[in-house]
This record gives C-alpha cells, structure tokens and sequence, in this order.
C-alpha cells in the first residue's frame, strides 16, 4: 500500500478555530486584523496540495538518491526537488509569515507553523532548505544595517535567495563558545572569514544561485567563550558578481533527511558584513531561536502524523486471522497513542505559534510581554516533546507494519530515520530540557509557570462545566498539581545544590509535558463538546479520555523522580 | 573516534560464575560434568577475539555495499563476509551447543549465549546467516527421518551447510495459518514443493554451496488455518547433484541489517522431504522457538553493550565547555540507564538459557520440567525486553554523540538501524507480549510464575544478609509484591472480560521485566558484594543502586494500567 499523506485540515482547523479561537486574537494584532477563519483555512488548503501533491511524490526518490557532491564543490540534491523548489517560490511559500515590506505576506506565524507541519511530513529532507529561511530574515532584520536588508532581505524573505547557518565546529557543537572561525575587520567596513564549520545544511545546493551565509565568528582581540562572537553574512557570490572565498569540502552520509546536503564548508578569506555588534553575534542569532526551535518541533509534529495516518491506513485494510489487524487490540493502543500524542501535540506547538504572534503583534502592550515569556518557556517543550514523540512514535507505528515496516518501499522506515536528527538539531532535547529549567522556570522564580498555571486552571473550569468532562477536568487539575508541586521541590532542592535541577532537568520537561497533554486533552474535549459534529464530538473525547487514561499516569513517575534529592546520579569513568 | 568492540568479558563472567553460578549447575549435568569456569572463559576469550578482531571490521563496510541479488537469482553478500564466515566454520563456532554424535562440540546453551552477544554486538548482519543454523539442527534433530539426519545434520551442526527457515508469504506474517505454499507427497515419500515465500533471512548467498530449506507448506486434504501446514526440508541441491526448484526472486531493500539477504523465494515443483508428521509442521518448529526468540533478545543485548561502551568511551574524550562530556548530568544519565539496562537483561537473558540447559540435561527430572517451565515463561520477556532496549537503548546513545551520532562514520546509527528489526522478527514484541499472558501466565494458573517468585524472595533474602544491600533486597520485595498484586488482577479481569489480558498484555509485560530487572539489580549487587575486587564491588553496587532508584519507579504505572479494569480501548475507524 502506497505511503502518502492526507492534510489534516480539519484537525487544524479544530485547533486554530475551536481549541485556542486563533481568529479572536488576529482580530486584536493590527496586522492580522482582516484576516479570517475562512481565509486562513483556504491558505492551509492550498498549502496541503503542495505539499502532498509535489512534495510527498519526491521524498521516497529523495532518499534514494541522496546529494551529490563533486570535487569542484558543487552539490547536486535529488531529481525533481529544484524544479519543486522554484514552484514554492512562485507560489510564495517562503514569505508567508514575512512583512510585506520586505515581500512578504504578513500572515501569522500560527498558520506558518501548520504550513511546516505539512511540509514536513511529506518531505522533511526538501524542507531543510527553506526553513532556515525565516530565521535569516529575521535575524538580518533586526541586526543588519540598512545597507545589508537592502541588498538580502526581500530575495531571503521571498525565497529567491537561501540562507545557511554556519555555527558548528567540529570541535565547537553545543559549546559555541569555543569556536575559532576567525573575522579580521576591513578598513571598508566589511570582514574577512576565515575557518572551517561542520554541518551547515544547506551551505551548498542547485537550489538558488544566491546564497548567505550566517557565520558565527570571532573577531581579533575578543574574549574567548561565548561572549567573544560577532555574526558575519557571507553571501556565495558579491556584489560585484566575484564568487566570494567559500568551499564546500565534502557533505555528511547520514542516517535520513538524505537529501538535505549537510556540508563541512570552508572560508578563506571570505567576504562577509557584520550582522549586529561586534561580540554580539550569539545574541543576534538567539533572536530566532523560539521560532527556530518551534520549527523543529512541527517537524516531529509532521512526522507523527504521517505515521499514523499511514499506519491507520495499513491497519485497517491489511488483515490477519481472517480481520483486519486494526482489532487487535495491541495495534489499537499503538493507533491511538499516536493519534492522541499527535493531536495534544498539534494544539501545545500551535499554541506557542500563537503566544509568538500576539508578542510581536497584540495591541495590549502587557499581552505582548505576558505571551513573550509563555513562548519562550512553551518553545523547548515544543521542541523536546514534538521530536522525541516525533521519533518514537514513527518507530512504533513502524511496528504496526510488522516485517513491512523494515523494508523502505513502504515508507515508515524512512520517516523513521528521518525523524531521528530533529531531537538533536538545534540544541539537543537535553539542551531543551536546561534551557527550560535554568532560563524558563527558575530564572524568574516561576512567574511564566504561574501565567500558564492560571491558563490551564481557567480550562479546567470551562471543561468542569460539561458533565461528561468532569474526569478530563480532574485530570488536568491533579497534574497542575503535581507539576506545582514539582517546581517548588526543585526551587528548594536548587538551593541546597546548584547541580540538582541539571540532574533532573529530563524528568522536569517529560513532567511538564504532561501538564501540558493535559491541558491539551481537555482544552480539545471541551472544544469538541460544543462542535456541532457528533462524530467529531464523540471521537475526539474518547481519544482525549484514552490520554487521561493511559498517558498520563507516567507523569507522577517523573515528578517524583524530580522531587527526591535522595536520589543519587553517580560518576562514570 | 574509532567505533570498536571490547568484549564484556569480565562481565560475563561475572554473571556466569558468581550471580548465575553456572559452573554448579554445569556438575549436575552430564553433558557439562567435565566443564570447569576457566575452560568456559577460555571459550569465550576465544570467541571475542574473532568477534572484534574479524567481524567488527566488516561492519560498517558490509553496510554500506549491502546485498547484490543478480537476475539468475544468485546472490553477493559484501566483500569479506564469505571469508569470514569460512574461518568461523573451521574454528568450529557453529556446532558449539550442538550434539558431538553430530559433530558438535557440546558445550552449553549458555556459553552459545555469550557467543551470539559477541557475535551480534560486532556484526548483526553478518551473523544472521549462521543464527539460523541452530534451530534447523534442533527441528531436523527431533523430527527428521534417519535419512535427512544422516544426509544433513552434521553439515548444518558444523556450518558447512547453511539453513532458511521460509515461513512468511505475504498474507500470512504473524498469522501462518493463512499460508498457501502447497506440497504434493509423490509416490517415493517425497514431496514436491510449490509457492511463494518472502522475507526468507539467507535464502539465497555466497557463503555456502548447500542451503537447505525448512519450508512450511500445506498438503492436500489437509484443514485449513495452522492445523493444516506441514514442514518441508528442502535443499538447493538435490543429492544426486542437480538444482532444486527454487529461485530467489529478489532481496529487501531495507533500513538496516543491509549485508543479510532478505530474500523473496519461488519454490517450483522442488523436491523435498517432510520433517514430522504430516499436519504437524508447526508444532515442529515450535520446538527452536525458545532458543531462537532467546537468540534475537541476545542480539538486542548485544546491540545495547555496544552502545554502551562506544558512547561511554566517547564521553570521556569528547570536550565541551573545557570538559568531558560525560560530566554532564544528562549524559551520565544516559550513559548509567544504558549500563544497567544492559547489565541486568544480561543476568535476564543468561538466566533464561542456563535454565534451557539444565530443561534438558540436569540429572533431576524435577528440576529439568521446572526449568522446563521457567525458561518457557522467560523467552518472551527475553526477546521482547532485550530487543526493545536494544533499539531505544541504541536510539539514547546515540544523543550522546551529538549531530556526529547521526553521521555513518560513527557508527552509533548503524547499530541503531540494525537493532531495529529485532523488535519484529521471530514474533513481533507484541506476538511475545500475547504469548507471555496467554500461554505463559494465565494457562496454567501462575504455577510457573510462583516458581519465578520463589527464587526471586530467596534472592531478596540473601540480598538482605548484606546490611549495605537492604534497600535493593526491598525494592526487589516490593517489585514481587507489584508483580502478584498485578497478575491476580489479571486473573479476575480474565474471568470477566476475555479481551482483557490482550488489552494489557504488553504492560503486563513491562511489568515483568521490571521485577527481573529488580532480580537481576539485587542479584548482582549480593555477587559483587562477595567478590573480591573492591572497585568492581563498588561500581556495581552504586550501578544496580541507581537502577533501582531511577528505573524501577516505572513498573506501578504498568501494574496499575494493568490492573484497572475501568480503562477503556475504543476501536478506530
């Protein structure tokens, strides 16, 4: 059976629409405010004929095939994929959340966000190269001089011109700070780079014949460490039509996303402009990391999806013992997991999509910091949680297959290793996990935490209201509980030893995680109680109360683990 | 950093002699009476010098060429795999547990078991065409004719002859009942084979002359479902020296295990020979079950010892933020949960076949059906525990390595592609679950499980002599206790609700393997605690501390959902 991909439009829908009423909050953001439901549907709709009808048909091949790379330095990515690349660009794909003065269509990052769920599940390898557009243009939007957005950022915005990031070293991944890529200022102003990085995606391609480079540098006479790193655009050909001093010396054979070109890159004296100012390079680019984080997370949100549509699919037509394997009762559990993980997971990414919207663009000055601080403490969880279930979800529906699932004419396994890089790219799940304790919870002695305390306690109450949801209301209370709890245990065990919240930063993001589930179960069960579908209102409330029932019990288990001081973490040699 | 393989082989004997103590078991066996401990570690020093020093080289090689299948239907595997296998016959590896009237060297199960990890751990590719060898020796030797066993049980004993087993056609996977390969008896006691197999491990390659195929088929007249399916023994040469009807139509390509030919079969009128009784086919092969589903949990073990040591030592080396790696909370956490894991499935997964040794050769005919029993009811858990942490655990290490684990070089995501199908083959880790609740635990009323728990409360309370042991003598008491509280809730439900124990089967079996697990934690520390050597003392001592303290609190929410008949399962549509 053929692995291919059905937009879920009618679960985005449900989310933006019924579950966080999107529509309500665009009409209060002055750029969105004549925007619709209707119209914002008919964007999805075009965007999921896109990517199912031209992205999904490339993906099996992609994989096949792979880059190439010559000894000149060229790469070249999979058949059919610049021909695909064009057509996104015609269509406008790239620019749909960019300001219109820069070309772009000034839509919110929310329906942004369902555009990259849909891309990547139908082809995350092609999606490697656009994604990194919006982080480019926002980043050389706030930081570039007037010069530099005059001569980049309506082509980056428009996708006419690609961007590639070029932070890692070899000897310099999580730790930025120790890398040696030098920047030596010219007398007119620009740099001149000179190093070697790893792992650029996108550093060199067939896509566009323009591409910059954001290389992370530093500068004669800075500190060493982080603080000593200025950020330097380094397009592949000058102004004056010279190719500028860049090399693609080889790229990586990986375990998935085959096509996306991962390209060690080598600067030689290359041309590049200041991108902020000097030594603050790693702030500029920290600019858009919630939205890049996010991104990475609706890459796990795709990939679930299109595991269990697929895996849906196989079960119900493919039989064994004379039913279709969908009865069996072990396939259920492993169906429903991925579809209630998936949607839970759909609403809590797409919510920070929203939080990220109305801190840009809300009227209410004191919504706009308020939903800040919820996007930056929602944006690692996203990502963690999106791309570990993303991973895992995909190998257990592969189970679904059965011997199938091993063989790659039947898709899963490809989704699979697919899937795996995005619990690593942009910051670990293990970096998430810091960031979320370090910077999110504790920094501010938890005001963010208590802003979505009162957040996932008003949706307790609206559920309480319906008295079929009293057990799905309950259930997000107790575990706004333990996760209150949790926090204060940490608070109080981090000032008896600094090391503790690192030790059990893990269990802090899977605890918090199920608040969220919570939330989510219960914000889409009351959601759907007022649907006038009945089959949508039955449907969605027993998957719901299926991930009260049968997910969230771990969640005690990791509080716990975060609570105990006693609980000692030895040393290895 | 060079991926490599040290094998265990302190840890195995450790296990072996002092938690398992084997070489006791070993005197009241006659086949064993004469083997001491220093000759088996002689054995296994033997076997880890061809595993690493042959076998691992041409891991990531054989990856990388896989399989070439030409349309005569011959078959390459990847260059010096046929060498290598060639030195592993004359060494005499294949015929180790095997019966000296056969040519074997008749040592223990056990020792094949320590083998097989090696063997696994450094090439699971490789070793899938010689891990089939053992149960067409067990199938033949039991049920074959004078005649077959004659003409091809030595040369399958000792390798020189390699075997198939070809049971799955496309519509019958889990469910073999639905098989239609047909066998014609001809007037000469023969049967003529006819039909189409798929998935067929080693159907057809390079490294032996003779392969022979044990074939489930059906005869006509013969009922319907798996009542009906004969076993065929059918080879690619006939004895008077021309080629038998059948043709590999081709091989998978599939996501890992690249160097194993994966073979799609077509048998045309081949001539073969009935192993058993006509109808009994099944049940003939259902006799290698447990050795073979103990072998797949042995490569799962393998796959995990060698996650292990490759990311712990990479952890040492690789720097960020001027320190090892491994100084971070979150990498010795997942570098602790791999080592336990893999410590405490080995003590599992050698337990289950020191009691397949003793099932057939001890001296006491009470103690040889009640190890008989004991093992019948570990192979699952074996297979399904082992081959799940195999992969997950396999997936966890590779965080450890950064974006460098998702890079072939490597070597971490090969091993975590490979580990990936040991979840499926030899019944799904589903099929274990169903099997463990069905056949295992609920027919005959606990009795085999109260024997388990036996052992495991004269375990506590040896455990317990030890004053610096007695919180892992508790939580092993407290582990019982979950475990029979769990199961005779099982009990009741079942009397209520046939569906029931399937609906949980595989927290059931989660459930399980955590009391093992606490088994195996306090069966190690109580070793180590007489041991000799203070550093191993300590190291495991704070090693099964911290699986007790950070893995076992899982095993409630397994019980619980288990246990609660009020959880619902709703069907999809």
């Amino acid at each position: 059976m053929a692995y291919t991909y059905e937009a879920p439009l009618d679960d985005m829908r449900f989310v933006i629409e019924h579950v966080l009423r999107a529509p309500a909050s665009w009409a209060a953001c002055a750029p969105f405010a004549e925007l619709d439901a209707d119209t914002g549907a008919a964007v999805l709709e075009e965007a999921a004929r896109f990517a199912s009808g031209v992205l999904q048909p490339l993906n099996a091949s992609g994989d096949l095939q792979g880059c190439t790379w010559a000894a000149d330095g060229s790469v070249r990515t999979p058949a059919g994929w610049p021909a695909a690349y064009r057509a996104f660009v015609e269509a406008g794909w790239p620019a749909l959340p960019c300001d219109p003065a820069w070309g772009g269509q000034g839509l919110p990052l929310l329906l942004d966000a369902a555009l990259r769920e849909m891309l990547s599940a139908c082809n995350h390898g092609w999606t490697m190269y656009p994604d990194l557009l919006h982080g480019a243009y926002e980043t050389i939007k706030a930081h570039g001089s007037d010069e530099l957005r005059a001569r980049y950022l309506e082509d980056i915005a428009t996708g006419r011109t690609l961007a590639a990031m070029a932070l890692t070293e070899p000897q310099a991944g999580s730790d930025l700070g120790a890398l040696c890529t030098r920047a030596e200022p010219q007398a007119d102003g620009s740099l001149r780079v000179s190093g070697s990085k790893i792992f650029i995606s996108g550093g060199e391609h067939d896509r566009t014949g323009q591409i910059v480079h954001l290389v992370l540098c530093r500068e004669p006479g800075m500190p060493a460490g982080s603080k000593g790193l200025s950020l330097a655009l380094v397009p592949k050909w000058l102004p004056d039509g010279t190719r500028n001093g860049m090399h693609c010396d080889g790229i990586e054979k990986k375990m998935g996303i085959k096509g996306s070109a991962t390209c060690a890159m080598r600067y030689e004296a290359a041309t590049g402009w200041r991108v902020g100012e000097p030594g603050r390079g790693l702030a500029a680019m920290f600019l858009m990391m919630n939205s890049a984080r996010l991104h990475v997370g609706l890459q796990g949100l795709g990939h679930q999806e299109m595991a269990a549509q697929n895996a849906l699919r196989y079960a119900l037509e493919r039989e064994q013992f004379r039913t279709p394997i969908v009865q069996q009762p072990a396939v259920r559990h492993a169906l429903l997991r991925l579809r209630v993980s998936c949607e839970a997971q759909r609403v809590i990414a797409y919510r920070a999509a929203l939080a990220i919207d109305e801190a840009h663009h809300h009227a209410d000055a004191a919504v706009r910091v308020r939903q800040g601080r919820t996007a930056a403490l929602l944006t690692p969880i996203v990502k963690a949680l999106c791309t570990h279930q993303g991973f895992h979800g995909a190998a257990a529906a592969q189970q679904v297959w059965g011997g199938y699932g091993y063989v790659h004419e039947y898709g899963i396994e490809q989704t699979v290793r697919d899937a795996r890089i995005a619990m690593v790219y942009e910051g670990t799940n293990e970096i998430q996990a810091i960031d979320l304790v370090q910077r999110k919870l504790l920094a501010d002695g938890g005001a963010a935490l208590a802003e979505l305390r009162h957040e996932w306690l008003a949706e307790a109450e609206a559920c309480a209201a319906f008295p079929a949801l009293q057990d799905l209301a309950a259930a997000l209370r107790e575990q706004v509980a333990l996760a209150q709890q949790g926090f204060e245990a940490l608070q109080v065990a981090a000032t008896h030893d600094a090391e503790r919240p690192l030790c059990v930063a893990g269990d802090v993001l899977a605890g918090l995680s199920h608040t969220l589930m919570a939330w989510a179960f219960a914000a889409s069960a009351r959601a759907a109680a007022d649907h006038p579908d009945p089959a949508l209102r039955q449907r969605k409330t027993e998957q719901m109360r299926y991930g009260v029932q049968w997910l969230l019990p771990e969640a005690a288990v990791h509080w716990q683990r975060a609570s105990n001081p006693a609980l000692a973490l030895p040393a290895l040699h």
